[in-house]
């Protein structure tokens, strides 16, 4: 995209948004109501704050003013006290920032089934407001992290008919990633002014060509959140269909995607699996996901063994048409950090790409002790 | 089962079979001909023998004198070439033992997308006809294994109606192994009467309560096949509902199964994932598989960390009817070798199990490199 600039500032970048972090807790407010949009998980059990904020902002018809959200603890198979607990995390942060609980959204990742700390959380969120500020994104995203190795955040800048427009966003991920979200937060705002049914719609586009591209282990987590907050200050006219926030939008989530693969839990590789030549885009995501998700492909890229029979398993194992001896399967040079693995179908125009990670030994051992 | 005998000599053990094998090449001959079922992976790609067992199968009308079987090398994506090959294997064995070539069945293991070395295999055949016996059953279930670190073989013998009838069995693992079969080959041979019709049912709710409740990593291969002969030199009143045959063959295939979970690659744990309380049995086998190879649980498990938030999680990713908060999930002391996640969905009656291993940092180092 022309005219896009790479900006310093992450989710406190754009006019009127501050944000703020300390240790396990991280806040994002705007100065002024925003309209907001999101994704939630599609896992069966879903934690208690993804229940709150996805209730909350049907109730609140999407107008949103702050997020609080803590890592460590998910929330989740907490019952009714862990359903009380996040709203009394909103309405401590609500009332130490002078706004409607209602407007206050709440996310958590970390560990499923422990009873939620409350009292520690709440303790700590009077500090957490007074760190709010036009430098606190990164200290944000630092506070979302549970194995993530590095806080994950950027900004861009672009121009809607004349009027500079910012988008920012923060995300963590490590392990349990799978498409249609992950173990995954990512919050973005922005001071675009834009129609609310637009946001929505532009945010689903952006995620299934960003976030729901992505795979570490095949796991689904119980809290995945994508938010967007948009408070208008950038007094463009109203974006009803604008395609350039769409592909600035889809930028940013792109990016926070790659960024949470690169920095996946024991990932040495970052995989690309390009299918095409599928018989449609559902078959063709089916085989690149069953690719990306094989432990066996995965691990012979960790080990640079150029295994194409692994592969090939895999897509005759996803249950898709293919035809064994007709398909073509390459995978670049195993040395590079970047990988891709190339197949084409050769039955018809279907295609589509999921990004991964490698299986390595640090993924089982990170994995085999995270309390 | 009551009577049911554990004796030595594996698949030569039942009357008028012998067995053999060399490096990478296993013989099973009958000295007459047998009835013969057969059941193969579901991956939309097959190997090449896979392709023509299950043609001759039905050509020959399920009869068979004799399995040759290969490891090493799948014949798998080997084209037209790859077919001829897999005749030329079974021509030179029937050559050989003096029979037709269509009674003759072929099996492979190993790369997949390799040239066949059908040289090197048509040059060893004669010794490998030279070695077979009735003490040959070990160094057949030896020529067949890949990474198994252990020959996998047993034998059973009991009464019907007051003729004794001993069914053996050989097979291997390791990787690739998923429910509805895996890389995984196993031969079973029986010297009872039974009817054709009787014995492909049979092996069908055998492998059901057995080979297609195993799961080493999810992957399917291309390769899965499981064979009965039966010779009728037993002499037995032929079977055509003997549910003691049934139970006889069942724990043949379970504890050919176990001895694969126990012996994959890198398994340091036996477990079992028991879910009760489902809607329905195919949810509950869908909710036990999803536990069965999520790569978070199976790392747990490795590192004993009771991490129960994981399997529920899986559970939810499922897609299965449950309710995060009335579910119950129990996992046994990790200290031990065998162990057993329990499951409760508590919602109906639908129950299933599944045997799996962990996933443990030598399962990667294993897989990195196998060439």
């Amino acid at each position: 995209m022309t005219g896009l600039r790479i900006i310093e500032g992450g989710i406190a970048a754009p006019l009127g948004f501050k944000a703020g972090g300390v240790k396990n807790l991280a806040l994002i407010y705007s100065n002024v109501p925003c309209i907001c949009a999101g994704i939630f998980t599609t896992n069966k059990i879903t934690a208690a704050p993804v229940k709150l904020t996805s209730k909350r902002l049907k109730k609140a018809k999407g107008i949103t003013q702050a997020i609080i959200a803590n890592s460590g603890n998910a929330n989740c198979s907490t019952g009714s006290k862990g359903l009380e607990d996040a709203k009394a995390m909103a309405k401590v942060a609500a009332s130490g920032l002078g706004i409607d609980e209602n407007l206050t959204l709440v996310a958590s990742t970390g560990i499923i089934g422990k009873p939620f700390p409350i009292r520690e959380i709440e303790k700590n969120i009077p500090y957490l407001i007074k760190t709010l500020s036009k430098q606190g994104s990164r200290n944000a995203a630092k506070a979302i992290m549970t194995t993530d190795t590095k806080p994950k955040e950027m900004a861009v800048r672009f121009k809607i008919k004349g009027r500079d427009v910012t988008i920012g966003g923060i995300a963590k991920g490590a392990g349990m990633i799978s498409p249609n979200l992950a173990t995954m937060l990512a919050f973005i705002t922005t001071d675009a002014c834009i129609e609310q049914k637009t946001l929505r719609k532009l945010l689903k586009i952006a995620a299934d060509k960003s976030f729901n591209c992505i795979t570490v282990d095949g796991c689904m987590s119980t809290n995945d959140t994508v938010l967007i907050m948009a408070n208008g200050l950038a007094n463009n006219p109203c974006i009803r269909k604008d395609s350039r926030f769409c592909d600035a939008l889809t930028y940013v989530c792109s990016q926070l995607s790659k960024m949470i693969i690169e920095d996946a839990e024991g990932a040495t590789k970052f995989i690309e699996v390009y299918v095409q030549g599928a018989k449609n885009y559902k078959q063709a995501k089916i085989a690149a996901n069953t690719v990306a998700n094989s432990n066996l492909v995965k691990s012979a890229v960790f080990g640079e063994d150029k295994n194409t029979g692994r592969v090939i398993a895999a897509i005759g194992a996803s249950g898709i048409d293919v035809d064994g001896d007709r398909l073509k399967v390459d995978i670049s040079p195993l040395k590079n950090k970047k990988v891709r693995i190339d197949i084409d179908i050769m039955m018809g125009k279907g295609k589509a790409y999921i990004w991964t990670s490698d299986l390595s030994t640090e993924y089982v051992r990170l994995n085999a002790r995270y309390n």
